[in-house]
């Protein structure tokens, strides 16, 4: 069945905007009648049915509502610092939305080639792998904010930083965390972390993990993360 | 250090082929005396002096080789219906290439909407990813094949197959198999295996997996796979 991101919703009935209404009638030729799904980013799972079938404007009528539908048993947040090419990242952020993450955060290091990332562009990416993989939670994708500025933000959940620098002591996340909890984990650059860096997070009671003997890109180092977490809380 | 793949190398020198002496020489600019690291796919990893920098033909002379370089402790061959978007099965193989895979074959199934892949181009993504991620062996992509046809190869280690249809019992990976063994695991194209298509595997000795409840591209579903060995065996 077609799904619609629909995080506005608040009634019994719901108007599709201009877009999607064209899609829904000429692309996807649903009558009046046809059943869709819902989703509003926060939870809610909807199933509708279209009572008016204009290509400028389809209603929607609510049949049923979910809440809560495959609510996370744990919070991830990913503070990654984006790629040089951002095809790379944007393809973190789909796949990341597809295996299971809560918040993202762009942080700009000391070594960041890219500086300025377009967070229209990358929220669209996040949506369209929400609709495809039917997740009633969006991921929140903050601002992308400066590695000084975002270290002095509170944070009240475990904290993790992956760096490749020889220094000190590094454990695996499976060794570093238990279920269910809050997580802020920190992936640097293609030149990685500075020990500047390192060391202040070290020193905000961040914990240094290895993601094994194995070199790996920001992006994949970033869903290695990602997926090391979602299966130790699965 | 700038890697080399260097397939054919069976000498104490090795002359780069005229676009890698030139890719040496006019962009990397690397004169006399200058080091390089050569892979050979096989296990091989040299350390080598440049002793003639001709932009035509490059010769190194190897100063030490280390053998069986990062060997890895399984054997994980993934069969996987190409996807229809070329890009994705590319992201899965450079991806899968620097987590940890040995052996690739792409099988057309029943429902796959891509029936022709072009090896050439497959196998360069994985060299570059072998040179990017420095592995010292190569990953093996088999000719594409007929599901049917690649279900009557014999195959002597741990068979699982992933799909999503609500048929049988089905087991997460690590309650399906033991560290350190040959595995074959087999992801289907993005409209799933057909019920035939499962039956047959499940006839031929395969055990279904899950890799739980997220609804997952087959790049994703393939990549959670090689993630998931690669953890059980680190």
């Amino acid at each position: 069945m077609h799904i619609f991101y629909t995080p506005d919703i608040a009634h019994n009935t719901y108007t599709l905007n201009e877009e999607e209404s064209k899609h829904c009638v000429r692309v996807l030729r649903l009558p009046v009648g046809s059943l869709v799904n819902l989703v509003d980013g926060n939870g809610g799972f909807y199933t509708a049915e279209i009572t008016l079938d204009n290509p400028k404007k389809v209603v929607l009528s609510i049949l049923n509502v979910e809440r809560g539908f495959h609510k996370r048993n744990h919070h991830l947040h990913i503070a990654v610092a984006p790629t040089k090419n951002i095809d790379r990242i944007e393809w973190f952020l789909e796949k990341a939305t597809e295996l299971g993450i809560d918040e993202i955060t762009p942080i700009i290091t000391d070594r960041s080639e890219r500086r300025i990332v377009k967070e229209d562009r990358l929220n669209k990416v996040i949506t369209s792998a929400v609709k495809q993989s039917i997740k009633a939670y969006h991921p929140k994708l903050n601002g992308a904010i400066s590695y000084d500025a975002f270290m002095k933000l509170p944070f009240d959940g475990e904290k993790l930083i992956a760096h490749c620098i020889d220094q000190g002591e590094k454990k695996y996340i499976s060794d570093l965390v238990v279920p269910h909890q809050k997580y802020l984990i920190l992936v640097g650059p293609e030149g990685d972390f500075t020990p500047e860096e390192v060391n202040l997070a070290l020193n905000k009671g961040f914990k240094a993990l290895t993601l094994g003997d194995n070199r790996l890109r920001t992006e994949t180092a970033a869903l290695s993360v990602c997926f090391e977490i979602n299966y130790l809380n699965r």
